[in-house]
């Protein structure tokens, strides 16, 4: 068995930055979470993310270590490592992080885009392991996504391949805040499923969703929904499926285009039930050419909350 | 200035093999056009693909050349040029042409899905040279394309990228032959253009379009409703806008998921007027993610029916 490597992996999120330190078998050994302050402007930020990686570093413990990886929001220029336009940072127009960071620790640094950091995490360490070409989405609070090609992330002329969110399922459909017609995120984006939601729970007050929010109707994320529908709430369940034959919609777009077979699916609704991936599967065989339809297969995320980390380390491994 | 390079083209399509001699500046310096016979068997279809390359070998003239490279229907396997399931080849499953080819003729021998060559023609000779990352598009009976990502065409892992023309888009849409529904070839493919728009000319039977088709409705292609459109006849126009409106939200759809800017548009409507590319253009830009849409261009492929030839050749170039 060769030596393992190490790297240190941090997730730049809008609440919170996470660091830890990665092996190449896919184990987290130190992990620390700081809050990222990301109202406070950049330069608090990229404080934050520094006090996170000396954190890591203080753990060491003599090991060799690869570099840094972060993964961020925003769409990330490999050289210089910038991050552009991060949703939820606010304060910040075109930063070079990955630059910033090499000044100070003086190691290899790999800036990637949060969702690409959670494809290779997935691709490398979790459930992509066998598949060298999958679509990997996130379905949170939108749904975003990336493309591992021949085991590699394929990052697109400028970075930002992998939107699925916004593929139209309809023409003439749900208008989206991005200003188009019928994007997939327009229906199963959290701000749908739980304006959808709250509307179908006023003649259904018993339903477990009411009670994983605390009665709280603008706090339902997917997460809810498909924890209730665990539990067994058909209220729940209904609206899962019907969500997942609109994703399937797009994952079928994606995989015709790519003539891939497999996609991944992160985010609080990888922890749903087989029925969720049943629908979304089914959805996606209707709507690809026949020849791929036997061998399409949609498969839960593994990684949970950890595949920020483990995909930004996973980038010096 | 670099010495010209010379290889062989073979374009394979249901009615005719088309072969030429091409330089590396993109020049068919010999052409020639044989019926290919498919409705009798891969034998005598792969006899004729011999004789038109026989054809272009007499007109070598002690020229160099670098191979053959043959354009062909259906789903290509680059190891062996394995030929898959070509529509309008009757009783062809699977067959090596590479390999045949290359025992018969002792040359490389490059074989590549007719889309792709296509785009791989615009590419190196045509539309594209300027534009390393750009999604082209058959319109034409059926909406087919390929990918060309940094200058190279992307195969995916099963060789069979790009097809862009059941991409869904309208979920709940327009049943399609392929079983599923809303996709985008059932909107804008012939048989669905030729069905509204035979519908529409018995209201208008002075149409430009009835002249071009001999009052024939069943013999409308896009390229007659084009070439009505050019001379002015407002009920084609109409018709292309809403089609190109259609391709548009297909196009949006790869925009998205590549983060590329660029479609080259092939096919008869190439030859459509700038209307046609004005509403494709705006259709992709409507649905594609904000930061993409000052960039969306939509723009016609330059070299027609002979695209086929020169890109096979240009798999060798």
């Amino acid at each position: 068995m060769p030596s393992l490597k190490y790297s240190i992996g941090v997730d730049l999120g809008g609440t919170t930055v996470k660091s830890g330190l990665v092996s190449s078998d896919g184990k987290i050994h130190e992990q620390f979470t700081l809050p990222s302050l990301g109202n406070e402007g950049p330069k608090v930020v990229i404080g934050q993310i520094k006090k996170a990686i000396h954190e890591v570093l203080q753990c060491v413990d003599g090991k060799s270590i690869e570099g840094i990886g972060v993964g961020a929001p925003g769409v990330v220029v490999k050289k210089g490592g910038i991050v552009k336009n991060p949703p939820n940072l606010s304060g910040w127009n075109e930063i070079p992080l990955g630059d910033e960071l090499h000044k100070v620790f003086r190691m290899n640094v790999e800036v990637e885009n949060d969702a690409n950091a959670a494809a290779i995490a997935e691709a490398k360490f979790g459930a992509g392991k066998k598949y060298p070409d999958f679509l990997f989405v996130i379905w949170g609070t939108g749904v975003g996504g990336g493309i591992i090609s021949d085991g590699k992330i394929y990052r697109g002329p400028f970075g930002g391949a992998g939107e699925i969110g916004h593929i139209s399922i309809n023409y003439n459909g749900a208008k989206c805040n991005c200003g188009a017609k019928g994007c997939v995120e327009a229906y199963i984006g959290q701000k749908h499923l739980s304006r959808r939601t709250a509307k179908i729970l006023k003649n259904h007050p018993r339903s477990k969703i009411l009670q994983l929010v605390g009665g709280d109707l603008s706090k339902i994320e997917p997460l809810h929904i498909s924890l209730a529908a665990d539990a067994g709430d058909k209220i729940a369940r209904g609206i899962l499926v019907e969500a997942g034959t609109f994703l399937g919609v797009a994952v079928g777009a994606v995989m015709n285009t790519l003539d891939f077979r497999v996609s991944i699916i992160g985010g609080g609704i990888s922890a749903a039930g087989k029925y969720v991936f049943d629908a979304i599967t089914e959805s996606a065989k209707v709507h690809v050419l026949k020849p791929l339809r036997k061998d399409i297969m949609v498969i839960p995320a593994v990684l949970g909350n950890s595949a920020g980390i483990l995909g930004a380390a996973g980038l010096l491994l």
